[in-house]
């Protein structure tokens, strides 16, 4: 038998999301035109799509269907595109360029990204209520789920990780402040990606709390990761990991935290391998 | 027996929503301060709650209880308040006074706006995916009144009606335009908090219709009026629909709209005094 390719994995997982992603999206066509199109510049070419994949593998461990897992996990996606696009507002971040294309408020002007935003987070909620989930997920489920996501999402989540990162902008910021921040302004939806996941799946009580942790993890040495990818073109004022405790350190932090996520799920086999090749990705940025 | 009396309604209605957000949004107090600060603002003292009521006003002429209504009327109103504090940002209508106040983003910076709103809206879905509902309603019940109200306040609602109103800006508007803008902007909100409640309420799909019509009518006569109302102090630009059709044709037309409202609810007998009541009001405005 092969061996596990995580990078096959992404790659089909990647491709099964934006698949999804576009379908859905259709709806939006009957949106005013400017809407949709900048909707669908939101979403599309997006990036990696981490978190929808996180939570493709964690619910393919506990054997859930895709056609489960994919409108809550698109809703994920639709939630971190709403959030990229106020984040680069002016408001904000003042971002011209999003992934090395113009952002959306330049394309679009401000008014117009500000709403896609908008649509694109009340879109998450209209597909993960849609009458397609109510027939094939439990209500009561769907229900829960939505719930942590809405959680996750919101101001003790990660609005909330995006106020506290406005309020911090300018001064000293000490690591508990930064993880604060990360914790809640990135870790919050990939922490609720794998549970989700996982609780879709059915997995009992003891192996959500294993996934939960592994999410924990995950998502603050993702964030670590990419403060450390960023600190070469360094924008002015934020407050980072290795602006406070150096690169050697923000590296060991992250390996550390991957070291822990690894063994969470180390007695699930080699089901978990698509979790643990998410992990690895994640150091192998950093090496 | 006393008459019916909607002004001691609206006002026994407002304080009972009002206590219910107030009692949702302390959950809020855990997120950090100047979100929870700005999320308050954008609530409190707020209007006439309109949207809330008229959800319980509907609800009740089915029997619903309080209890199963005022989570999802609650998340209306967040709803309502989170595009009131959008509308207002320098990308849309750039207005620095709210009901006299100042606006959230002179209050507290556009950033913290920005936040605010997103985290309203947000937290309108929280609320309605909560345990405490999932625990008294039906579950498929509330997905499904939850997918209602997404897709009421989303790109093909509220938000689409907002684009459109954006892009007519400083252009000549006709009174199709005008009214495509004014049925989703406002009316889409209105609209469905008449369903929901009755929805919630057990109505027949037939009962659903005449409650649906009545919220069509309703929304649009609204929005007219408050055209009407807003006529003397006109802001730049906007289109609206005194400034096509004149004060007089306007009037008529918010009267003939509540006529048809009040005949869809003709036979629901004195049950649909408040429902009446809360047109009427409307018409009352702009006499």
């Amino acid at each position: 038998m092969a061996a596990f390719d995580i990078q096959i994995y992404l790659k089909e997982r990647k491709s099964l999301v934006d698949r999804a992603l576009d379908r859905y999206l259709k709806g939006s066509k009957k949106h005013p035109q400017a809407l949709h199109r900048a909707m669908h510049y939101g979403v599309f070419p997006g990036g990696k799509r981490l978190r929808p994949i996180l939570m493709l593998a964690a619910g393919e461990l506990f054997g859930a269907r895709h056609g489960l897992l994919l409108p809550f996990a698109c809703a994920l996606e639709l939630i971190h595109a709403y959030s990229i696009i106020h984040d680069d507002l002016p408001a904000l971040d003042n971002d011209d360029l999003r992934r090395g294309v113009p952002a959306s408020h330049k394309m679009f002007g401000e008014g117009i990204a500000l709403l896609a935003g908008d649509a694109l987070l009340t879109e998450a909620f209209d597909l993960m209520s849609s009458p397609q989930v109510a027939r094939s997920l439990k209500p009561k489920t769907a229900l829960e789920v939505m719930h942590e996501i809405a959680h996750a999402a919101g101001g003790g989540g990660m609005v909330g990780g995006q106020a506290v990162d406005l309020e911090a902008e300018g001064r000293e910021a000490d690591i508990a402040t930064i993880e604060y921040i990360h914790v809640r302004k990135t870790g919050a939806l990939i922490h609720v990606a794998a549970r989700v996941g996982a609780k879709i799946g059915g997995a009992d009580a003891k192996a959500l709390r294993r996934i939960s942790r592994y999410g924990d993890f995950l998502g603050l040495a993702f964030q670590i990761a990419d403060d450390i990818l960023d600190a070469a073109g360094q924008d002015g004022g934020k407050a980072t990991y290795p602006s406070v405790v150096g690169l050697a350190a923000s590296r060991a932090r992250v390996q550390e935290l991957l070291r822990q996520c690894l063994k969470e799920i180390e007695l699930f086999g080699k089901n978990a391998d698509p979790l643990r090749g998410i992990a690895r990705c994640i150091g192998e940025r950093v090496l």
